[in-house]
């Protein structure tokens, strides 16, 4: 990584208060950059500042480092360009569209060279920004290309801003190929662009000790050959030794085969189910045919790491159990390759490297599901471009389940499929929204990492979880009916938690009578003909749902009103004593708000309009 | 009025660029005050430079001046405190509550007096707001009193602060009597506080010509005693001459008692039906139960004056009809005093000047009545902070009732019942949104003034009119139903426009047979008895209704999905020709967005703390 706080200072600067001047691209392909620093209130930080990195474009010319400063409330980004061309885009959007994106513009218009925050209408069209939020902070000619160095409030209270939250951020930039006599000039679709998804702000937690006796364990993809398309999903099935006692997982941490950052998109291991004697060997796509069948009972997540994720750890007082008596020898791992430019013949070996002691943490820590029981009965309209599902873990399930003393949970997982928009669990206690267990409200089901909670939440007895998840179905014709097909949807929020209780699952769907009520009612309002046939299954009877504001409101309705069926389970298929049906909906009579930004209060580090970047 | 170009300077000022000094109360309530201009980038206004004026409190200590720039985009205030004790706040708040106020803060620890924007949180503690949006620009000691001049942009993007727009302010303010160490020590709580509603932003409208031979006629209160209490509606039955040919009233203004500015709220002339030869002379409360039944039959508007409204004009080229054959000789004057400190033994002769000409202009104008029927089958379940309900003018109905050149709305009254909120009138056309005809988002049932459109709106043929209205019913216990009743609720935007056609209402309401389908529907799905024989009412039916989120839902999706029943009359009892029941709801696929503030470019006028008020 480019150290900038080696910077070639220019000669003969009138003042230190004044701008120093740079120097930039001669034509549009080189560059001979000297340097430009923005000598405002902000400085450049210290020695290795950058804790985070990730590629931006799959070629991996764009490479950014950044750091965040919860006492300042900004994020230093260092954007190391390997190649310049006439200039560049970088910010971010919604969901990584390039139209109505907040973003620095570096460009030229063949004379001189300009940095400014600017941003883009619904039509691609680029605008300088009224208001500079974002502060160049220094421009450097580096051997491995031109590092840029700027920072940039969390929130800035311009309406053309993106406001950055805890959530996933959609990145986005653009490469400029000529020079541009004005900003005005440029539209996003004549450029080359990108997105890459990635969580800006990271928690600052304390890294937890690692025991002295900690071992470490490589389950990797065995040199694969990554294929020529631009997705896959590779599976690979590996074992424990024989006799592998119970361990705890303490940490773990991504293995990316060198070269190949910008394909690595994710990875997972996943534990087999115990009652098997034991798994076929297999290496090949996912997908595939010649996948065994068996494979499907491996579904019990051990680690998790997505693109731009670091080390994840355990709470010093707990671990991941793993190996020993009743626990299975079979692990499958997952790996995503991302390679949207089709590069054939590139071999990988990537993977994750579990730490795991001998000397058992005080407690195990465990996953629960929370959010929605995988059925048909909760389904999503077509053409809806914000629909909400809700699932509930209910007061009495954690009354029950819970030991006294409550559970901790630290970390989380949301999981959706293709339609997944936002996911949030909400903690709520005698019928008031307490606190955010986690919320993405920029969620893709393209990026589902484990994420480490700024704040570990105690879930006490009597608590109720509350998941909603938001699907976006605009482009379907057809409802989207709940299960376990990619076509299907889940609202899934794996919670990591200790210490471990029985509790494996606790979700929640609409009681099945009130759903026949739903398609009864919808049947008579319209003069369509629904089948409402004891013998009809349930997806039939949605797909003959006649879809109009109606139904949809309907069904909407029925969701937020209907009593629910309550999955409060030990397992997957064996649940806790008591009547779970027909539950009432836990009442809430106080909702928390969503987070509005915190302005910065001072505005005096803002530049008054473009930074001039003089040529050489 | 105070000018207060007219400045004492201060001696011994240090430099111009520096904020002059000024002193201000010696005790609490004597005030000795000299200057304090603030010397930044704004300036005083030139002379006579607040077109608008009101009082804020019943006493009429508190008057409030104002101009509006369009140009910069913020009000210049100029605020006349008669007997200043220790301290004032004055402000805004979403519909006048001293809760999540935004406010100016005068005030003094004993020692120092202080100028700062402030605002209030949910509880009404006091903070002053990290961004300081109010510029003071001039306190000066007056034979009136205290003269405080201050700008504030529309928008300011600091989410603490009050978003001015076109429609209702909810003005606030609250008396200090006593000094306070700092103004976190302050809760609005404790003050004597009040609102009063206003449109602050006025439009910028070239004042059309008044003809040579235009003559003028008061309908005035005929010497009334104000009732000594809080709110008197005063019926005042009037005529015209014998034999009061056609004229076209050009403009009218109001005539308000001098002394009783603080009590006369608004004001308006209604003209009796023309099928009665005569009406009974009548001075009283309107509610008096000795008003004659016929006066029920004078409800056609002709003049409308509210509270902080100048003189209206009509447009150059329009006058509105009155006198001649065929329209009544008989008008009535309401007079609403409100009077909170009941004071007792005030007279009083407030009433309207009308300016009329013999020389009829080249159009008539017209009023024509948009919204919802007059029916129970438009009901708002009890315990809604926003439900909405909506009326429409079709296509149809415009295609068939306007002229091909189309009409111009110049200018608007909203109007409904006691629980509406929001009120607003949109332009569609081949189902898309185009224009607001008129917005208030603060609407308040006690402040209906006609308001001049900024920009006349052009209705066509095969236009389509939507009016949404928002009631709060979280104070009642049973359903609101549609009606004429105090305690039902009307949606009606009563739209002047020119040239006057045969429309005079264009209507709808929901499909009863549809209505008849919900009543079926709420009572298989909730166990509990629905009175749906037919001999039942509407009215009863709806009471009948057990009100939870389902009913409130489904019956919102009725009003979103049911046909409707269009009311395109030419008076309140004849339709046009044509079928006009179980009409499509227009189908709108582009809809116009809220108006999102704008914020100010530069931030350079700002204060960056409370500006200091040495005392003398």
């Amino acid at each position: 990584m480019q150290d900038p706080s080696h910077q070639h200072r220019g000669p003969g600067l009138p003042s230190p208060s004044v701008r120093e001047a740079a120097s930039m691209y001669g034509t549009a392909v080189a560059v001979f950059l000297v340097i430009l620093v923005a000598a405002l209130q902000g400085s450049v930080p210290p020695e290795n500042p950058f804790p985070y990195r990730i590629l931006l474009d799959p070629q991996g010319t764009l490479e950014l480092s950044w750091n965040v400063s919860y006492v300042q409330q900004a994020i230093h980004f260092q954007l190391l360009v390997r190649e310049l061309k006439a200039g560049l885009l970088f910010g971010m959007s919604d969901r990584g569209e390039l139209e109505n994106a907040d973003f620095i513009m570096l460009w030229t218009n063949g004379d001189r060279a300009y940095f400014a925050d600017a941003w883009s209408d619904q039509k691609g069209q680029i605008h300088l920004d009224e208001q500079q939020d974002y502060q160049l902070l220094q421009a450097q000619d580096t051997p491995d290309g031109l590092s840029l160095v700027f920072r940039r409030p969390f929130a800035t209270c311009d309406p053309k801003d993106y406001f950055i939250e805890d959530d996933t951020v959609h990145l986005v930039y653009g490469i400029l190929e000529q020079p541009f006599p004005s900003l005005e000039a440029i539209n996003t679709s004549g450029l080359q662009t990108g997105l890459q998804r990635v969580q800006l702000l990271k928690p600052e937690i304390p890294v937890p000790k690692v025991p002295a006796d900690t071992r470490t364990m490589e389950i990797r993809a065995p040199d694969v050959l990554i294929p020529g398309q631009e997705t896959t999903y590779w599976c690979y099935i590996s074992e424990l030794p024989q006799g592998f006692a119970r361990h705890h997982i303490v940490m773990y941490e991504p293995i990316v085969t060198k070269g190949n950052e910008a394909l690595v998109h994710h990875m997972e291991i996943f534990q087999c189910a115990g009652g098997f004697e034991s798994f076929p060997h297999f290496s090949g796509p996912c997908d595939s045919r010649m996948k065994p069948e068996r494979l499907n009972y491996c579904r019990h997540v051990l680690a998790a790491w997505a693109l731009g994720a670091r080390a994840f750890y355990y709470p010093e007082e707990a671990g991941l159990p793993f190996g020993g008596t009743g626990s299975s020898r079979f692990l499958r791992l997952e790996v995503h390759y991302h390679n949207p430019l089709k590069i054939q013949g590139r071999r990988d070996s990537s993977g994750i490297r579990l730490y795991y002691t001998a000397t058992l943490r005080r407690f195990d820590a465990g996953i629960l599901e929370l959010g929605l029981v995988y059925t048909p009965m909760m389904a999503i309209p077509p053409r809806e471009p914000a629909f909400i599902l809700t699932g509930y873990c209910t007061d009495k399930c954690t009354e029950l389940a819970l030991p006294p003393s409550g559970i901790h949970i630290f970390a989380s997982q949301l999981h959706t499929h293709l339609t997944g928009r936002k996911v949030v669990t909400v903690l709520a206690r005698d019928g008031r929204e307490l606190e955010v267990v986690n919320r993405d409200n920029h969620y893709s089901p393209h990026f589902q990492e484990i994420r480490m909670l700024k704040k570990p939440v105690t879930v006490s007895r009597g608590d109720v979880l509350i998941t909603s998840c938001t699907y976006n179905t605009e482009d379907r014709k057809l409802v989207t009916v709940g299960g376990f097909g990619i076509l299907e949807e889940m609202c899934v929020n794996y919670a990591h938690y200790y210490p471990q209780t029985q509790l494996e699952l606790c979700k929640s769907t609409v009681d099945a009578g009130f759903l026949q009520k739903y398609f009864h009612l919808v049947n008579r309002f319209n003069s369509e003909e629904v089948c409402t046939c004891p013998q009809a299954s349930v997806p039939q009877q949605f797909a003959a749902v006649p879809w109009n504001s109606f139904s949809r409101d309907v069904l909407a309705a029925l969701y937020g009103f209907a009593p629910i069926s309550v999955h409060c389970n030990k397992s997957s298929a064996v649940r806790f004593q008591g009547e779970w049906d027909l539950q009432p909906l836990p009442e809430i009579i106080s909702t928390l708000e969503e987070p509005t930004p915190r302005c910065p209060a001072s505005q005096a580090q803002r530049p008054p309009g473009p930074t001039v970047v003089s040529i050489a």
